[in-house]
């Protein structure tokens, strides 16, 4: 099960929900880099299950301990490997699981595969394999941020059909606005109505889903290498890698085939104030050709209602025999709250990959756009 | 510029819209396998420039040649290289492209990435590359088709507004009834307004996007790898790696989300004719944790409007100067018929990598699914 | 630091010295296999200091643990990381390196390439990451035992100048043969001699190397992949990242250069009992192109002497002053008998990662030459 | 069959002996570098067939074309495709080879992996598939001379037992000193010896091998990448991937085993005139740890005895009958003076790729030891 990403930050997940810990390997990370620790868990506590009632109950600290890589604080080049134990695994929960598939989930497909599994907590599919995801996404959010500026944010912009219908001039630009309620939609009223239905769907075993929105602020021009890795192609693997997402959008996405050239073409012109080349409409979402053109990123994905309901169900069994399943365990009626800082940890590890290829390959650009922190005057080279 | 993809099956493609040739070089071919060149060069006809009054009058043959791996007609394991030179190009219809940015193509991007492009035709960016993908997906769906049955086939779903609300128990099965009218739409009136609409928009010097539909049939259940390589990411990745591509779903995409999970959820039974696993519905869209279910697989992808237009256009130019900017040249007012053999190509690419791969780790699976047809049986081990 | 190995069985590894563990995570291994743990443990123990008098005294007792990618006992297709934790780190031995750079060591080209380094019993550099190779090295291990009967063995061959000198004919044939003595080399009076000169430099406080030599047992002939990949490549690759070696041969290596294509070629015939393709020489060592030939594979590597020794060197720090060191902390006065496990290991990874990538491309292939463990009749696909 | 290197400057290489062409595709090329064509071909014609009459008369101009990434003479980021043309095959010269096996040569262990192949010329396993990596090499030699001054000389340091014994003070510093004569070894009565002995061979119908050893100048210190991606690794299996080698060693190699620490370990020092730091002697070959110390580079490669010899030879058949062989068509009595620049393009094309990786990961790297051309004043970012 190839679990590898990124040609220079390169990140490889390991760990199954019910297992001893689930945790990430990090090769390529430039040396001298000051690790704030606190700050990659503070990212693991808002992906965290128990968080809010809107979340599963599975009640786990999710504290993360690096093991190698990081040497007085500082990483000296070598794999950063970053690992969180599973506390609060209750396996007998799932004996009913052995032996019949639950639908929608990849019981079915893991089987098919691989000919045997972890019955227990879905194994290496379950969303505890975003922990690793989300520590990886930390030191990539820390990269970008110190050397260009860099800013990911991304929001709840629908749940089922309550949309927010926030546009790109009043989209949220800190994860401060963002966390300042627990469903994640920085618009307060739709944010409530939200947390009602969510919470209304967990009373009656039933989920829900949504759209989640992902804003990168002051990107530079230049980064995404146009044919096969375009940074929209990898955007979209990265994002539809976490479990329950079935659709990605860049810029106007689907809604942009409605329009004719004429309208949608977006029109470079000079900004004055800084001499860059800009556009007035921004339909490309900040891509393209599949590079950064200097525009805010804009994406969004969907996001399934959670397949585990409470509901009985018709299904099938490991023997070929159709049975029903009601389930039991913990879960959560809607993922999306939780799949923010997921998300925001994809697109990171996309762009800081971006980024550090870029520096490979073009030091002009390097030098016109990226301001090497201070921290870097320690190395003795 | 990265250019390759694949883990096995893998596919480097080189080449610009003006320059001698543009070609694909094809690693990790299985030897013995008759390569039916007839068959290569039909699926770059369906791709060829000027194929029908719908399309750009660039007149190219597309006339591919093998120059190695190979041999007597048979593959001999050794990497093919397939070219397609260039005839028609006239660059001087670009001179003014070599100061200036059109709005919303890659012209500007390349230039703050490289410092330095081949303004002439798109270079890299142009669609010319895509004949690289298409030849060497003709070899992927040879192997597909021989060894699983596995038939994919791609239509064009909608042209600005006019959907052609095709359900999947009318989903066109063969690559014929797709080509039965020049839209590649099958649904004949659908069709005919779309072409109205297309050639309305070409003489209006303007242009139209809309959504292709794509269904894989016959694929068998455990191909794709959970985790960062699901089938759905590398399928998002592929596809959105097609210039023009703005979004990407699969099964119930972002429709999906406006469901609650009860009704979403697709139920296993077991189909008495077969024994096998099916389910009810099919809003997993074949996928279920990122490897294929057995259910005909479904996604969906969304092209822009072209953004060659001939209409005056404000724009910048490399001196960060704004200016005006009037196309000439030759485009296609809307790219949607010839993207559909592209599509086709991207997800055969895709599927026959997750193939050799799944034969690489389990081999019980390949027992239970493929046919190794009779060629091999030629094989002097 | 890129960290990782193999295309199909892929193996990451992490951990420095004086960290708190060291690990591996490894992708790609088929599902449905049971791991042994105990073989695992003795595999690690063969490598482990402290074992004789004739290693480093640290004292560790490297006991390894699974905590992902296995499931009751047996291989679930996710990744597997195996973790060993450091325990007798004594880091204020290290004190005085912090500044000083050890004669041919890797301090100064640490330092010159990341700037900054953990200078406690040599980082990432120590050859406790070898470890991790080791851990892998028994799953793949078990791998090309339980398909294909390959064994590996490996041994000490020459220690300084005393030679074994044992020829094709004597090769051990066991693991056991070559554990008989501590110096791992299978002929007693040469080992004896060995011994007795490895002694005398610890007590001089100085350093010996030599060559180990590997032979791999029934290997079928078609592994290894021509051009970039073959198998001497990928081994010379492998055997060369472990610290200390300096060449490698296979088959005849440099002495080969000395002969003439007359007497060097390998003339094939059939073998009467088997109908087998063989060759009656074996100056090829069993590779022909880069490809297995079905003929014992035999390769040779050199380790230069251990570059930490208990004299007075002359070096430099840091600062770029001139200064001079007195080891102190607890080394090897000779490698070469820890080393035999290591080499082993590299060479199981290589074999275990071209075997899969041959079943990808070849399922004729691995009908002719691979028998399916009876474990894998479990499998419920 | 996996034909690519590298992980940035990324190599694909494609055709055989026999094909229409043989070629390369180069991903991972800075934008902006002017590609001095008739370097490349310089390069070429030392490889060439029929350059003297030490090697085969086969007659071949290898003309080299450039299809694409490169515009108005410069590099534009694009996948370099640069082109031989086959011209001078002579298919029937091979007939006799469709059903029978040379010995020490590749066709037995193709036909064993593929089952299928092509009997003439070789195929893919011929050596005119280095054609492909001298011309990458030209375009890697290019940017590190450009770049950092890196200078790489190999030259013919024994053929059989003919030693030229040229120590580390002697090296030749420019391929011009090697050139001197057609054997390609720098010292005049050595070359004179070489030259009988391999013009005696090629009388006899016999064939014979040697040494190789390459020195690069000028490379910086830091370059390389320890643990699996080691410079001595690479380049191991770079040079061993090339055709009749049959062994390497970095250094001291093989002879180094017979020292002790105290004699082996180069101490440093601190060169006055420079303030660098140094090593007083060169044993470590100019890499610790893997990475280069500021050193010459030193490694050295075992070219075995031709393969093709015009003797009758003991063989088998792809029925699996012994039968025997005498060889017609056009071979090389020795490899070695064809074999210098195809050693030097495998060093270039490891060290080119090692240094854009340090790019991406050490800036402060970059700026400390690269000095941009003046032709990167041409990019406009």
């Amino acid at each position: 099960m190839p679990s590898s990403w990124g040609k220079i930050f390169r990140v490889s997940t390991f760990g199954e929900s019910h297992g001893e810990s689930v945790g990430v390997v990090v090769e390529g990370v430039p040396a001298g880099i000051p690790i704030r620790m606190e700050e990659i868990q503070k990212d693991l506590d808002r992906r965290r299950p128990g968080q809010s009632d809107l979340t599963t109950p599975r009640s786990e600290s999710d504290t993360v301990r690096v093991v190698s890589g990081v040497f007085e604080g500082k990483t000296i080049g070598s794999p950063i490997a970053l690992i969180v134990d599973n506390k609060n695994t209750i396996s007998k929960d799932y004996e009913n699981l052995r032996e019949t598939f639950r639908p929608s989930h990849a019981d079915y497909t893991y089987q098919a595969k691989y000919g045997f599994r972890a019955h227990v907590g879905g194994g290496r599919s379950s969303v505890r394999e975003t922990i690793a995801r989300v520590a990886a996404g930390a030191i990539a959010r820390m990269i970008l941020e110190d050397d260009l500026g860099v800013r990911t944010v991304a929001w709840v912009d629908s749940i089922a059909t309550i949309e927010s219908g926030i546009k790109e001039d009043r989209f949220p630009s800190t994860r401060e606005e963002v966390d300042a309620n627990e469903v994640r939609c920085p618009d307060e009223p739709t944010a409530k109505k939200m947390r009602e239905l969510i919470l209304r769907m967990k009373e009656a075993g039933d989920s829900v889903g949504g759209n989640i929105r992902c804003a990168v602020w002051n990107l530079p021009p230049g980064l995404g290498d146009p044919v096969y890795d375009k940074l929209d192609g990898d955007l979209a693997k990265a994002i539809l890698s976490i479990p329950a997402c079935k659709g990605f959008e860049v810029g106007s996405g689907f809604l942009g085939t409605l329009q004719t050239g004429s309208t949608h073409n977006d029109e470079f012109y000079i900004e004055e104030s800084s001499g860059r080349v800009r556009t007035r409409t921004n339909n490309s979402g900040g891509l393209q050709g599949g590079i950064s053109n200097g525009e805010t990123l804009v994406v969004r994905a969907a996001f399934k209602p959670t397949s585990t309901i409470f509901k009985k169900q018709n299904t099938v069994n490991i023997e070929g025999k159709e049975t029903t399943l009601q389930a039991k365990g913990r879960h959560d009626p809607c993922v999306l709250p939780r799949a923010v800082p997921i998300v925001e940890a994809a697109v990171n590890l996309v762009l800081v990959d971006a980024y550090l290829y870029q520096r490979a390959l073009n030091p002009s650009w390097f030098k016109k756009w990226a301001k090497l922190p201070s921290y870097y005057d320690d190395l003795k080279l």
